[in-house]
């Protein structure tokens, strides 16, 4: 048994002198708030990192989900994945939009461009894909249906943070790219994330819609709500930038042993990342098979749990089998045999700077032990 | 002229020492967001100072509107008040309510309970009352309402952080209330907000709804979003609670300067607190006439901002008056002659800690002599 539990993800956290270096001119001016030099000094920091015009920080990765489908005009029906996390669906609904679900690639867990060009109708005003386990989209695929189709496509970026396809940040692709800065990703402001795009258009609609849709002190030019970070948030994603490098080599590392460990298990097979991705450091995620109807991925996950070792179902259950979801979506069938087996079958390890090498070690030994016990 | 500039509100800010040692223990456990000890100490202090069972600490004001009227239930019409900042009725349009907006007070400039009695219809599910400049709603009659109607009452406390009614937290009155921590408030947390109420049920749904509907790992039960907030603004907030009595008596002392020097001019009416109110100090606002067509309150604005005083029409425009907000409702008329006439008239003058006897003396003169002018 694990001496102290292992969780999932654990995050990074700043050294105390950084973050008040950082928070110092904000306590002096009394800018807390609304902007101000921090967040300027973060999005530009984040814009050198993501290679991209604008990073527009918000207070968390759902609303920035919510402010970017509003930002880019999506109405009534938008094609979605339902692989993913609740936030990217349920940001979507929340703001009155409809999601069609359609169905994943079988090996990347990626939304299916085929699925996607299949489900336009008159009615669809937008596209959400969703990257996942620092695995990218079928992004020249989709951006050759936007472009035939003029519909735009929004990508949900939150485990690509530093991943590239193609020698370019993934966070580059689509009309936007919505970031989370939850304290459990691979960088954090505490809560917090991002509206990232190249688009001067798009950007300043974000801004706008982020403060309550106040173009100017007498005129009020869109509907909006309150997106903003605060400098505190911003000077303690500052500090935290100095963490990131050394956190991401002890999980590259832990990676590479999990790899080397579990690669060659006949009943494992790892998520693997489209080619020509690079440096993703933010999960591993591993399928086990469903034998004679049970999830060995379950068995699996409790096996660890009592082992003080926390990994996570991830992503269970699909969108598609939460009926407190799909009651607000006009879609009645769905036909997504990919992504109902990959819920059955995902389990993502342990991954963070706080994992040893003994720990991931313990960690793969602990699973193939699981499985064939 | 003031030698640095007057704004209209400056923040509360903590001790570093005092924040550090409140963050400390997230720091040492790495337990950053979705609850933890320091939200929870945070939750409790409030508590105990509003003398309510909950306080849901939430990630700002606006949010807590969303998330605080899906909890109540409200579907359809929502009676409210055009009186009232941007946010307010902005966050019941972004969930797909429909706010019908009724007419105020014409001396406390809170919604008028005739007002909401005979727009009440069919539809109407939720009423959302807005106190002003620390002055309540009227309760009682609100209450009445609510009782007889079955719909339930929120309120936008925003304004009313340290007031009673009757001996009572303002706070605590209606099914539920919810406050604003932003940087500009009376407290504040950088950004934040809470929904406090004293039923157990409605803060179990906000609960649940503020962490995208989640009710245990493998259960969303409703569909919500990320309304939390981090443990970093939380011990922020902590350790501005300290600062938060020097403040209000500062603020006490401002203004009574300003009532001692502006309540006999002839053109100045100071919005009065409706009888039983006690211990506001969150607003300063007086009213001064339209007169031939020509809002005296806009000429007096300008001359004070030539000044550096920074005071504020607050609140204009109207929600009324935004087309990109009555674009979404689907009343197409209004009959509101009170409200109307107070967006006109008034004025919220600079009320800060930071605001000095001769400041506040300056700044009434200065009110007076653009006045004469």
């Amino acid at each position: 048994m694990a001496v102290t539990p292992i969780y999932v993800a654990r995050p990074i956290v700043p050294k105390v002198d950084d973050f008040i270096a950082h928070l110092a001119p904000a306590l002096e001016t009394r800018r807390l708030a609304n902007g101000g030099a921090i967040s300027a000094d973060l999005e530009l920091r984040l814009s050198e990192l993501f290679r991209t015009r604008y990073v527009n920080l918000m207070s968390n990765g759902t609303v920035a989900i919510e402010i970017a489908a509003k930002a880019l005009n999506f109405r009534k029906k938008v094609i979605t994945t339902p692989f993913t996390f609740a936030a990217s669906v349920g940001a979507l609904i929340w703001v009155g939009l409809d999601p069609i679900l359609v169905d994943i690639d079988e090996e990347y867990l990626t939304i299916c461009p085929d699925a996607v060009s299949s489900a336009i109708d008159q009615e669809v005003s937008g596209i959400l894909g969703v990257h996942v386990y620092g695995c990218p989209c079928d992004v020249d695929a989709l951006d050759a249906i936007s472009k035939s189709s003029k519909i735009p496509v929004l990508y949900d970026g939150a485990h690509v943070f530093d991943a590239t396809y193609n020698g370019r940040p993934v966070v580059g692709y689509g009309a936007a790219t919505t970031m989370s800065f939850h304290a459990t990703k691979q960088f954090n402001t505490g809560e917090g994330g991002a509206v990232v795009t190249s688009s001067l258009e798009v950007n300043s609609r974000v801004s706008i819609l982020k403060n309550f849709g106040i173009e100017s002190e007498d005129l009020i030019s869109q509907l909006g709500i309150n997106g903003k970070m605060s400098e505190i948030n911003a000077a303690f994603g500052l500090a935290n930038l100095s963490a990131l490098f050394e956190e991401r080599a002890r999980r590259t590392t832990v990676s590479q042993i999990y790899r080397d460990n579990l690669s060659e298990h006949n009943r494992i097979r790892i998520v693997p990342l489209r080619p020509g991705t690079v440096g993703s450091s933010g999960y591993f995620a591993i399928r086990l098979p469903v034998e004679s109807g049970r999830p060995l991925r379950d068995k699996v996950y409790l096996a660890l749990r009592d082992l003080g070792i926390y990994s996570r179902k991830y992503f269970y259950p699909l969108i598609s089998d939460i009926p407190s979801y799909t009651a607000h979506m006009s879609q009645l069938t769905f036909d997504l045999p990919n992504a109902q087996r990959a819920a059955m079958e995902v389990l993502a390890l342990p991954l963070h700077g706080g994992i040893s090498d003994e720990d991931a070690l313990f960690i793969a030994t602990s699973v193939k032990r699981a499985i064939d016990d």
